[in-house]
């Protein structure tokens, strides 16, 4: 029946998405650093910045980025490498241990899709903090152990064939179907993606009257 | 005479503007590597990456980040280190220079302004470049030395006090006056931004009618 469905955000939804769960990371959380996935954490983290300051020192929160490569987009990528399936292209530095110790970090990016990148982001990280902290007398390790937590602009629901470690704080701007998201960064012509936004905005809200009706 | 100018723009203003410099990039320099400068290049990289491919393997051009302030905006800030003036919170990596080697790298912010951290950029990526460099055989260097250009979003029309090396390309999506320079990524009401964003727009409109009539 027609095209696979798809979710059309605008810049304005995703800055919106973004505010409303700024407030709830802000009290649970209160990251004192951002690690942004590249390229689609970038822009997340840039509005959540104009939401959320230090906690403590009311500060603009730093944004350090990583860049991961799911090898399925990668080209001449073997069976073998597939079972890694998450490739670095940029990393925090060669001291991205010591930058991590004490810090309250949230790992931002677009969308949790399958889980797999997250899982790799955060899993490594922790590498590089335990490191670290092995050069630390064991006395100090626990208070300097880094905290971390996630936010996507949006989660899939579906099965994810990554996990986060548990007890990870995860804050989510909104929910989705597994649908083809859209976002406004990849589209060509801006209005004609905002008009396709509106519309299917209008659509979903006639099927809601519509459903109230009957 | 009321408050200090400001320029607004929305997030599609933006979106365009790079749009419209995108097929200069592509024609003149055609870049291989981004290197956005954070937290304001962030975007405009990514928005940049659904403009151009690379134009050898057509595939998505890679965005590296690099994080830069300048030391008048940090705390504790001494006359001395005034004299250095930009500060790095992040870099390409331990294996800058050898990333960089043979590639066409798009150094993109958001702002040419006083052109200090442009200039700092420029000239420790090259430095970075130059020992890399060092390590070929000396046959090899001159088709192995990085091209470096520079993409900002808005540039302002004022005395620069930083400077480019001689014969970087340079593209900018819009020249400015000196103004204050409101990105949509900073508002916290968008929806307030864009309806000011708006009336200055029409405001100017007015006038440029007004200038045609007498």
């Amino acid at each position: 029946m027609g095209e696979p469905e798809h979710i059309r955000s605008t810049y304005n939804d995703i800055h919106n998405i973004i505010r409303g769960a700024s407030d709830k990371i802000a009290s649970e959380f209160k990251p004192d650093m951002f690690i942004a996935i590249g390229g689609g954490g970038f822009f997340p983290a840039r509005v959540l910045r104009t939401f959320l300051k230090d906690s403590s020192t009311k500060r603009n929160i730093p944004i350090q980025a990583i860049g991961l490569s799911l090898y399925e987009s990668l080209p001449g990528t073997t069976a073998e490498q597939l079972g890694n399936q998450v490739v670095r292209t940029q990393w925090l530095g060669p001291d991205s241990g010591k930058r991590l110790l004490g810090r309250r970090a949230l790992i931002v990016d677009e969308v949790d899709d399958s889980r797999k990148t997250l899982q790799y982001a955060l899993h490594e990280l922790q590498k590089d903090v335990e490191t670290e902290l092995q050069l630390l007398p064991e006395s100090e390790r626990d208070l300097q152990r880094t905290k971390f937590a996630v936010f996507v602009v949006h989660n899939k629901l579906k099965p994810k064939l990554g996990e986060l470690p548990p007890n990870t704080p995860y804050f989510v701007g909104a929910e989705v179907e597994d649908v083809w998201l859209d976002y406004p960064w990849e589209a060509i012509d801006i209005e004609e993606h905002d008009r396709r936004a509106r519309e299917d905005k209008e659509k979903k809200t006639d099927v809601t009257v519509d459903e109230h009706q009957h």
